[in-house]
């Protein structure tokens, strides 16, 4: 756990992954559990706070969320950089990853999936909307967010706090190929 | 017409928006033509290269992408930062915003879309998969990507080429509320 991190309101909760972080995907069932890394994923709607994610239908945590029902998005931060990259080259059927890596995690409030907070700015615990066709289609899986929380050092109050204080926790976007880039440079449109 | 942009490969088109930037959709059908902003869209599909992005279906362009099969996601650089919060404020059932904000567009090479070049740092034309349950029910609409184009400056060789010398050129990202990050602070993973 870290003493930073506190709850977001579910209203706010699309805020999270409004600017296009790449996140980790954990998942649980049984006993067993697996982290991935996703860069492509979306809110769908504020309100019921309902997103998207590509998970390929033939992996492990695609297996884990259609049996539990559930999984989380964490948003790295430039500490878990390699972590990130490292966690999608191979699967974990192949053996737990958090006992692997060393990965701090533990159990969301409401469906308990691992949430990790050490290294991250912020979770998501989703349940899981079955849609079958298109997650064989296009492996994309849509879920509802129903628990979030947040590092308030670098998001507050429904918003995000960028500067230059707080770059360690920044939130990391994955440009392909293992390179990423930090959201930097805060700027405010003209208000009509 | 931009002369530094140049036709990205449709294998790597996924790679334009993989890092979340918020894009500019634009469609046009039957002489009328309109452009929304939209923060939530993501590759779904390396090959053939597959998207998908939110598009509430009450708007004046789900009812051009409906007619005529298609649309085009224009990524906006800091330049366009208040035009892209500014097009979000109203409907363009009201009027051309091409017009009104004297936003610079021409015919895509596939389909016609128009396609943002002056202040954008890549587009992508798409041609629309018909999903009309998760268009109805999450907004959520899929798309083949069948012409892609950047600034290479900014983009060349499937890579973003994001340093110190292109700050103008880079996308930006939506926070929420009209403010915006940008990408910045290139990172590679390690290695395997």
């Amino acid at each position: 756990m870290n003493p930073h991190f506190q709850p977001v309101a579910l209203h706010h909760a699309s805020r999270l992954i409004n600017h296009g972080p790449t996140v980790l995907v954990t998942s649980a069932h049984g006993g067993r559990r697996n982290v991935m890394a996703a860069a492509w994923s979306m809110p769908v709607e504020f309100s019921p706070p309902r997103i998207a994610v590509v998970i390929d239908k033939h992996t492990f945590t695609s297996e884990l969320v259609k049996a539990s029902g559930g999984f989380a998005l964490c948003l790295p931060t430039p500490a878990l950089l390699d972590l990130t990259h490292d966690v999608g080259q191979h699967s974990g059927r192949d053996g737990d990853k958090f006992a692997q890596y060393g990965i701090d995690a533990h159990p969301g409030p409401v469906l308990g999936m691992p949430v990790m907070e050490a290294g991250c700015a912020a979770w998501l615990e989703c349940r899981r909307i079955p849609e079958p066709h298109t997650e064989g289609a296009y492996d994309t899986w849509f879920a509802e967010v129903v628990a979030a929380a947040a590092d308030t050092r670098v998001f507050a109050n429904g918003h995000w706090l960028y500067d230059e204080t707080n770059t360690t926790l920044q939130t990391i976007h994955h440009l392909g190929g293992g390179n990423f880039v930090r959201a930097h440079g805060a700027a405010r449109a003209r208000q009509p």
